[in-house]
């Protein structure tokens, strides 16, 4: 088995999402924006919308992997565990006189139990309902329902922590610290997991290695494999350019890719990733959100000299034929349904542009963005509907809940 | 026909609802705050939820009216129409070189037109699509997308705007800005509306006459008839106490109350009213948040003269034996979920307290609320849930859905 | 003796001033942003700032009133007294049970001592030193140090709560509740003071009439008298464009003014005022602030008929030209110190475009803002330096320190 | 020459101080957030405070550094700009396509410039006056008044970045990124200055070795040395317990302490450091900010075995009697004028508790508190008075502004 990512809409074969568990539950109104989401969310209805997901990605032929299940399974490698549990339990983090007591009893736990604490956090009153209190400044000062172990609400979002881009994946390095801590998830699973690093498991390259590349940020929603060597990067509140250079290098360096465009986003919240305002629906076609406007682009290839890179600007108004370029083609289509721009702004922020294509030309999409859903119908695709009253208020849909493995091109 | 609510927990025989519309649709994540809402809605889903909630309530033999019906009605009434008109067309909001003009273009618009229009709000653009501009410096300077006329989304909460006391209303100066041009709808509706004053209808009270009294202000959230001549009031970030000791001073020269209870509750968003922590679920039994602990009270008395009133302090340790008190009881029941401080933190969010009783011990609650929901059934009450992804993100439940007309005493 | 200001910059006869005192001892880190300032102030040597301010127009033949002492005079005179106390005193605010006996208390105190607790403010523990506790719910719940009376220290800012306007005063609506009983205070003294309503004391003209007006709200620090019956007004986060209707109407009624030129303005606390960033040195020169830009503006001209306004819109670029053509001229001048963008910008937050012409060319300034202050002295004008490390904390310089009431025409 | 700081108030003979500059005439009111300062600085009459703070100190025979000039004398040492300019030009900054190109240029500058540079910042507008611009996205997309090179404005608070206790140096962690930077310079002049790396400077211990200890942050305003081997820190939102356990295991290994107090302040910015709210006049004397209350404390001695520590909790009531025990005395003295709440808070916002000793008894405060510091002549000190007109709109004192680096005891 291999996996690869070769487009955006060709058919997608191999994906990995997460089920909301345990860490959405730990959400509430004091905690919420630290944690990057708006609202609380009910987590059992949340449960069966995204069951509704995974079936339906399902019933379309794709396979889907929990996260949460890969995870066990890679902690059941004492290499893969031994990775995480270096990261977590780390003296400049929980103090000398706490540090080897908490690790020892993380340790001790049953791979599923320790991936759902991993995910799910702790907080010091679960911790000492099985375990005595270390003698430590830094454990006492907390108060009985302080998290010990912060939990990953955001794990949700499979999609940025790592990017598969063409014959290779990236593992990111987070923006902000309540996601700092998936990185090594993902290291451990893509490193241990026998997926992919079985005996059977094909080789693939690495363009990233997680959070130790801070402050050279990326996140896989600002990144769309746009098709025959292309790649279209938003540098985003969470994207900067410096990763942008430095994934371009990786990426000439194997011959993988051979153009990078990168767009120059609004660094705010509500544009949060490119995928929240610009997706693509088949090989030439995006669907835009209308607030977005048209943005300075920069278009990176491979210099003369081996490990150069040459950088081409664009003004604002030639965004849309730095893209086509770089596919090869004469022109992009764009579909932008017309609506005044508070219905506009509303469907965004409900991810109306946060589509993910099954194939060319079928994408999957939450069921309130009516709009945006009845133009993508009327101008000619396939639109498969999921509930969102609960998922959507991570202001993530069904793009930034999926991480493609395995995706033909189109 | 007489109006009255003798009670929080008596038969329930008449209530005014609000059924989400076009002021909703004006949501968007850049004027939400401003409108007092955390999240945007999805209408067509959130006027599915209503709908479910408006049977349920017929089912129990509730007759139930919907306000735009009612706003509609009354504006059919020439006084109703100008009454309102005079109060939205001022020259100290729209400038003397508009003002007329849009009143005239308002007022010739058909009953539910304009009634639809005060509550959805219309936008510069929406206007110019069927008139010409306007002269005015005040007119120019908005863009096309800006609201000539806000809308009025909180509508939804019909509790707060007017409040049955016993044999009276209350129609209540608001405290914020968004909400202050709900109260002369209401003054439309309880004043012209031939329900109200038609020929046949009874003849009831006033306790207050709108938004003329602010800054004292007082929301119906945070008004509770708890039975036998008692009110319980919550002094919240939206109810004064002047306000209280206003209403105190109308109650008792009527009769129609003998003893105020006033609580000092946190003047925070996350209270906002005193109905979103503290509800009744039968004649001496509540539904109280954990994390509300106890309060100082004030019982307020008829004092010695004519008009005079009597102020007794209590220390928070006493919080519910005033109110038992007031009640006559030797004590009340209170009913607390035992929950760790998230999951309770994320139930109150979501309106876990904010019960609507139709008889004794059967209350109308959001079935997102598990926790709640379970430990209130085995408490012995009965209770029927009602959906809420959506209506719930305007941080409202089914009792601050409702205004109760016509209640029976327990 | 006759009031009038006809200019911006002819030679400035007669101020008001409010010497800093007991109100602006009040701003503490928690409650500075609601009282409109961005840090607390040494108030002595804030005093002692403002004493070499009134000096220096003093020394340059300005009469100059004290606010303080104007208001403790007007106060001595029982229709103004009442006046005040009747607006502060409201049920509304205190309540029934508190509001006639607190009323009463301050109705006892004289002049001088009342007068400063009207702009001081007073706290529950400073009542309590020398009165009982009235037996109030309004009362009780105030903690010892709440403010029974809240402090006004933005009185600093006599330019904003009245203006005049060549042979009348505009008495404005305050944009904000910190400031909203200022307006009383000018009302009492211009209503009542002997020295604007004594027996020798000219007649003037009256533009709007207090507090009243709201939302139709105008603060003076956005308007300039710029001369030769024209007049400039920058539509602010505080001023509206129904008030500059209104107060163009009242204007051009009695023939005082022939056109007034509207500016729209960002809606942003940077740019509180217009008189923040740009003001006028001498008859047909501007200093303006770099980040200003160009604006669009509206000129106001009498209409056809009496009482009506004709309207014409301008775009951006034309800003400098419609000032022109307002003052008759081809051109007007306009200054604008050569800096980077963050120099420009810490100049214009320390008020360097705050000046105060005390005739044409001569302008008062604060010394801290040294790039301004030598470039208008290498463009010829004579600057007098005033120190304003205190001072300048609120935001405000020379101009907004000071209401003039009696200034030539250039 | 030998360093060592004994005390927190013995005689004084040897401090650190950093003369405002460039940087600090980078502070604009948008960036003045995100540099940790409440407001813009009028920097040529801060420098003249500083240089009368400087002066005073010398006459008082001190020794005082300023940190520019060591900062640009470890600059000449090739392995210290080795150490700062590999620290700074990280490709993770700055992208594969401009580092290498940065750092050259920045290796170019004399001495003094690159360490002006490095503390003063640098935009792209500057650096593109004399170098050409770099083919990088990274460099393409900054505007032109971006920082390439952020400003350290608060080098001037020396007191944080490193802090001596006894007889070595902590070279800190610092808590936000704005800050971050400054570690390494304190790591080049300790490392490699002459004063202190040279032939003839005594050895000196290491209790932290700069950034790469986050998140493990502790910073010196949160740090004092209250003699006779003990310290006491404050737990702040900027100092975390095991900052404080990792300096415990370090400073017990050496024997140069035997105890340390931990205090869990509140964790707000109004609180920012320990100094803040809490410091020494003598050996047995502490001014302390009445709203700072009781806090809980830990005492944290050597263990039983080597490398073990044991801590001992004490509840808030016990704080005072924590830190007499530490020192070895019955109790200690706390001095805290009376005011109101509102003048306490105002005095503690202006670093009333911010003094700095110079001997025992005598100490340096800002002439600004008057009300502290009539208090504390009161009680028998000396008080040394400097302005602060400017200085403290940092929100730092004389203690926050100078880094002892010898102290004798008491």
């Amino acid at each position: 088995m291999t996996f690869h990512v070769d487009s955006e809409t060709g058919r997608l074969r191999r994906v990995i999402l997460h089920r909301p568990g345990l860490e959405l539950k730990r959400l509430t109104p004091s905690n919420k924006d630290d944690l990057l989401f708006d609202d609380v969310l009910w987590v059992r209805r949340a449960q069966q919308e995204h069951d509704t997901f995974a079936e339906l990605l399902r019933e379309r032929g794709v396979t889907v992997h929990l996260f949460g299940d890969l995870l066990a399974e890679a902690l059941a490698i004492p290499a893969a565990r031994a990775l995480v549990l270096d990261r977590v339990f780390d003296e400049r983090e929980y103090g000398p006189l706490a540090t080897d007591e908490l690790r020892a009893v993380f340790e001790g736990l049953p791979d599923a139990e320790l991936a759902e604490a991993l995910i799910g956090g702790m907080t010091k009153r679960e911790y000492l309902e099985a375990h005595r209190e270390p003698s430590s400044v830094r454990f006492h000062v907390m108060a009985p329902d302080d998290f010990l172990l912060q939990p990953l609400p955001n794990h949700l979002f499979t999609r940025d922590t790592s990017a598969w881009v063409y014959d290779g994946v990236a593992i990111n390095a987070m923006r902000w610290p309540a996601r700092q801590r998936e990185s090594v998830h993902f290291e451990a699973v893509y490193g241990h997991h026998p997926l992919f690093a079985g005996p059977g498991a094909g080789a693939f390259h690495r363009w990233s290695e997680g959070q130790g590349g801070h402050p050279s940020t990326i996140e896989g929603g600002d990144v769309l494999v746009i098709g025959g060597g292309a790649v279209l990067v938003g540098m985003s509140e969470r994207t900067t350019p410096q990763a942008v250079e430095l994934l371009a290098r990786r990426l000439f360096a194997t011959g993988s890719a051979r153009t990078i465009v990168a767009l120059d986003m609004p660094k705010r919240r509500a544009f949060m990733h490119l995928d929240t305002v610009l997706t693509m629906v088949d090989g030439e076609t995006f669907t835009q959100y209308a607030g977005l406007g048209m943005l300075r682009s920069y278009t990176i290839e491979p210099g003369a000299d081996e490990g150069e890179l040459k950088v081409t600007d664009h003004p604002p108004e030639h965004m849309h034929r730095a893209i086509a370029a770089a596919l090869g083609l004469d022109g992009i289509r764009v579909l932008t349904a017309t609506q005044d721009v508070h219905a506009a702004e509303r469907e965004q922020w409900d991810d109306g542009c946060n589509v993910l294509a099954v194939e060319p030309g079928v994408v999957v999409t939450y069921e309130r963005n009516v709009t945006t859903n009845t133009y993508l119908r009327r101008s000619g695709f396939e639109v498969l509907e999921i509930p969102g009253s609960e998922l959507g208020r991570g202001r993530g849909g069904p793009r930034c809940m999926s991480c493609p493995v395995e995706r033909d091109p189109v």
